[in-house]
């Protein structure tokens, strides 16, 4: 299967209106400094803060896991948007801080918060995210109950997801990770906010758990698959599909699965080649191919998909085991939405 | 009624140790790399993790009042515990991301957390701090309902904080502010989260409101008073006490109390001197001088103080009026700890 026989499930716009409609309600006016550095983020306004149209917003990923759950398990889409859009908020959340720490310049083709106005709002606007996101979660339509648990699950999730941040940040200085070191990262930094968005979408339809855990174990799957596959397409995506030259992630010193895997394999020249380019303070362009070099002849694309790919099929297996409890529609997007983002070219 | 007269009441020195047992409790150990970050800001460890003692903890102020609130309304000051390590907390949180957001290298002394592991980690570290006492809060002692009732407090208190962190922000960038601007921005800079300690401590103390919202009136001025007395301490403190030159605030550009007053007051050559040293990038030692002076012609050091000593007038009448509802020692202690907010040398 390739990435041309993989259509995006309807999924991943069918929730767009009204999750586009419950974050604009959730993030102030007022003071509009401030805010309006969270909708420049989201897409919804230019750095002087006039409406744009048609800014790319991402791919919503975990509001839709939320949705699709939620009407999955019986209870009208609309039970979630909360949810949802707490979700994606705090993601962005992420994304912001995210950018900072990078010193990234630009992100979905557009210059980031912090660049353009210093380190200190930016880390200010991230923080507003977060809080506009849990006052929102905190006082929305679930019952009182349910909002304190889902309050905690999504603590958790992104206690975990800073955690997995700082491992990662850990790694970058570390000579040797093992793939299970960093596929246990990657469980925290992805993993744990794509698992709450399952989760908060199954609360939001008061499911009972029936399933025996098969839905979580969807999310868990899920998210190692889409982690290992945004590794892959961050050194070889097609740069006129993802706006990213091949080797991105290399000429950043970014330790994905591919290069992990890279070190466990590389015995003799190739380690030796991998070791000077990791070891340098910045790659030259010969470096860089030397290491897409090094990566091919390992043959470590290959064996990263093959991850993908086995991480979708166990996510797909409980898929359908839970199967027989979910609405068919529904169900037919998990499957499709699983298996889109095994392939998916950007 | 001068520093010399008003000892500091023992309400600061009392709730210490619980209050550090409390706090040790809710920082994690594990990733060490990333909870050492924590524990070095909270003054526990050393930069290499090894533990230290007698390492400056600040004043515990918003604690002290959260354990004092809910002691003098007849509950033990163990009710308080979870509330005020997480105000600590939170209070440590936005300490973290201040100081990257003013690039300050120091603080109490020693290097500040992003100056020794650089701003990425320091960003993760202040968000690690916030959620980690979430997440005490949420599922601390209190009973369901009041957990779900703190927790909304203490959100609504922080992203006050952020919105008058970012008008902070917007202060510096800009020329004239007016004294009004200024203090509604410090009650939420500052004021909302020594609000919510007073509010968080009443609810420990399971308190019905009968007061007529008096204890929130003295939450309120309180906290007017001690941000304006913090300012003075900014630019006229003894360097002695503080560790800090005179005119420090001055020579990091801080639009502080006195310094806007200054701007509503001064004409002629004393505006214009504050315009020319606000107006460079970077002030001289000259135009520190030059400005030291203009706010002593001005008298705006002890109009500041007036307005310190009618803060703490009206904070002492709201405590006067629910006096009668509290227990005495408490009562005097809250008494003692108002007057020697506004008159501290440090």
């Amino acid at each position: 299967m390739d990435a041309a026989t993989v259509r995006p499930p309807e999924a991943l716009e069918k929730y767009r209106s009204v999750l586009d409609e419950t974050m604009r309600a959730i993030v102030p006016q007022e003071p509009r400094g401030l805010y309006d550095m969270l909708r420049y983020h989201l897409g919804w306004v230019d750095e002087k803060g006039a409406p744009v149209e048609g800014a790319s917003a991402g791919k919503a990923l975990r509001p839709t896991l939320c949705f699709l759950t939620c009407e999955a398990l019986g209870a009208p889409c609309a039970h979630a948007a909360t949810a949802a859009a707490t979700l994606e908020l705090v993601h962005n959340f992420s994304l912001v801080h995210d950018d900072i720490q990078d010193g990234d310049k630009e992100r979905r083709g557009r210059p980031t918060v912090w660049s353009l106005w210093g380190v200190g709002r930016g880390v200010w606007a991230g923080n507003a995210m977060r809080v506009v996101a849990d006052r929102a979660l905190a006082s929305g339509s679930p019952p009182m109950a349910q909002r304190k648990q889902a309050a905690l699950l999504l603590t958790r999730a992104y206690l975990e997801m800073i955690e997995g941040q700082y491992q990662d940040l850990e790694f970058e200085g570390r000579g040797e990770i093992t793939t299970g070191e960093y596929l246990e990262m990657i469980s925290r930094k992805t993993g744990a906010l794509i698992l709450c968005a399952v989760e908060l979408g199954a609360m939001a339809a008061e499911w009972d758990g029936r399933d025996g855990g098969a839905l979580r174990l969807w999310g868990i799957h899920l998210g190692r698959a889409f982690q290992v596959r945004d590794d892959i397409l961050g050194i070889w995506g097609n740069p006129t599909v993802t706006g990213k030259p091949i080797g991105n992630d290399i000429r950043r010193k970014k330790k994905t699965f591919p290069v992990v895997l890279a070190y466990e394999r590389a015995q003799g020249a190739a380690k030796h080649a991998l070791l000077e380019a990791y070891g340098s303070p910045e790659l030259s362009e010969a470096q860089v191919e030397r290491v897409l070099d090094v990566l091919e002849e390992l043959e470590v694309g290959t064996a990263s998909q093959a991850l993908v790919e086995r991480e979708t099929e166990q996510a797909l297996e409980s898929l359908q085991r839970v199967g027989p409890l979910l609405f068919p529609w529904a169900h037919g997007q998990m499957v499709q939405l699983t298996e889109f983002l095994a392939h998916r070219d950007r």
